[in-house]
């Protein structure tokens, strides 16, 4: 099998980076403050295995009960442990998802020994809610919004297909702070309903892998029988919790990348380009005319990355993290003159 | 199935903690200035998937190549990598070790649906070399020292035992610095041997979630497919390099703690407990006539605690980290009015 292989973090240069839907804007100062200050001899204690702090606040500030969240070294860390609480290898379609999407899936299946039911999207990436109940999965995964496309279905499609759905339906809102509804709603009446978040795109945190899971009291004490005991260091849990304390920090980034993400949108299209609509940190952008391999090896040349996924489906188009306004600037330049 | 239960972690009061084998003495202050140094703007990246610039040092420090090693979130993951590695659910037994040991070996056969040949150490706990052969296992696990135990197996027999075996054979080398061998010498000569450490016990660092798998070039690339692409975040990635590079911070807390190891079993002897050879910052102690959870209760009450396994092989002990000489005078005390 093959691994997941993650987006570029080249150490040769310093590259406009694009490529891996960082946030252009740097972590609250009171994050990297609470940090300095847990930077103290107990490092040599282990940290708190269930993260209680860290639950409190986030069930305060999300508005859940504190043993409906768990928390993950990154939500890939809790993707992995749902898929090892709910697939037995052998019985089969075990796990469904609507395709392209985070191709980790793809991977966690292999390596939980399963082949997943892949269900392609709508081709303007509409939820194939009755092609999904077909496949009767025990766990069915919907990115929302979905990278690479960057568009969002609708929670009460989402909620329809939940109530419809057997399996456990995993909604993992690593973008979800820059779009317009979550499906957090939906816990309290769908109880097979499992919400992923990560601190890695809004909170300006992909450095400090850390994720949360929200679902029933049910699922989320199954998903600690399998979490790797002390799956955040302490450094991670003081991150988070300081995040959670400056949330005016975090929504006014959010805020101006979303203005950034109409213009660049507007720009890219005079370019030429095909973007659906993004409620995401990034633009999947498809032209006319140029290749996306080629687009991709000319930007990197021109010293700005982005993210060009090789498989069929997605070869024609770019991945664009929304940068700041000088980084997309120099983005659109670029492309201008590749493009003339 | 059970999760694994970790030692506890009370926050309702300052107890001298002798249960989870995290070391008495600081990290190097180098480690905590490298981590201050770090706690920058640049958190909003993620981490290098590969821990490049940790696995080159390390690569240096123990005489092997960068890509004989695999870094992980605690040596806790590395051992659920090889477990995903290693383990097809159906056939059986996959995976062989001796018991009583770290009990997040059954947690992980349980979580990757497989049943383990457990074979129980001799009464001196000597390797039960034949009867693991027997078991023919492709991932064999070895704690080497042992925990509970605290003893040694010799790296002769453990060469013997990795030249006859047919799988996988891990050194679980969690405590090795406090011994007085390790099996790395034998990566050259035995390519079925993996060997793993944390900096969590002799690195005083593990409230960072830090460990290294050395192996094969073979070995390590199938661990990298089932890795968390971003396993480490920046800060534990800092840390370890930091740590490699204060050895003498590290062995000289090593040196104190094997001295106020042996002035601590020779002190819990004089009190009528029955301990095996320790090489590890812990003891595995057995009084005559006083249970293992008696003492476990009376220690807690005066403030004190120690590790209690309830299970029937090891319940009349107690697991008592080696702490300074101020607590384990504290524990000697204590134990003498227990016991009087």
């Amino acid at each position: 099998m093959e691994g997941y292989v993650p987006g570029e973090q080249p150490q040769d240069r310093r590259y406009i980076k694009l490529n891996t839907n960082e946030n252009p804007y740097p972590p609250s100062p009171r994050v990297l403050e609470a940090l300095r200050q847990a930077v103290t001899d107990d490092l040599r204690l282990y940290p708190d295995p269930s993260a209680r702090d860290l639950r409190t606040k986030a069930a305060d500030v999300y508005g859940v009960s504190p043993d409906q969240i768990v928390a993950g070294n990154g939500s890939d860390d809790l993707l992995a442990m749902l898929f090892r609480a709910c697939i037995d290898a052998g019985t089969s379609p075990e796990v469904a998802y609507p395709v392209p999407t985070y191709s980790l899936y793809d991977t966690l299946a292999q390596i939980q020994g399963t082949s997943p039911k892949t269900v392609p999207f709508d081709p303007d990436f509409t939820l194939p809610v009755e092609a999904l109940l077909a496949a009767g999965a025990r766990l069915n995964l919907i990115c929302n919004p979905n990278s690479p496309s960057g568009t969002l279905t609708p929670v009460s499609t989402i909620a329809d297909f939940a109530r419809r759905a057997k399996g456990l339906v995993v909604v993992d809102e690593a973008y979800v702070d820059f779009a317009r509804e979550t499906a957090l709603s939906l816990l309290g009446s769908c109880p097979n309903v499992v919400v992923l978040r990560t601190f890695s795109k809004s909170f300006s945190l992909a450095g400090m892998r850390i994720g949360l899971a929200f679902g029933s009291r049910e699922v989320i004490a199954q998903l600690n029988k399998v979490k790797d005991s002390y799956n955040l260091d302490r450094l991670s849990l003081v991150a988070a919790r300081a995040a959670l304390d400056d949330l005016p920090w975090m929504n006014a980034n959010v805020q101006t990348i979303r203005e950034a993400r109409t213009a660049l949108a507007h720009d890219l299209a005079e370019l030429g380009f095909r973007i659906p609509p993004s409620e995401a940190n990034f633009l999947f952008a498809t032209h006319a005319k140029l290749g996306g391999a080629d687009l991709y090896r000319g930007l990197r040349a021109r010293g700005i990355l982005v993210r060009h996924f090789a498989t069929p489906a997605l070869s024609d188009g770019l991945r664009i993290t929304v940068g700041t306004r000088e980084q997309n600037g120099a983005l659109v330049t670029a492309l201008r003159t590749l493009s003339s």
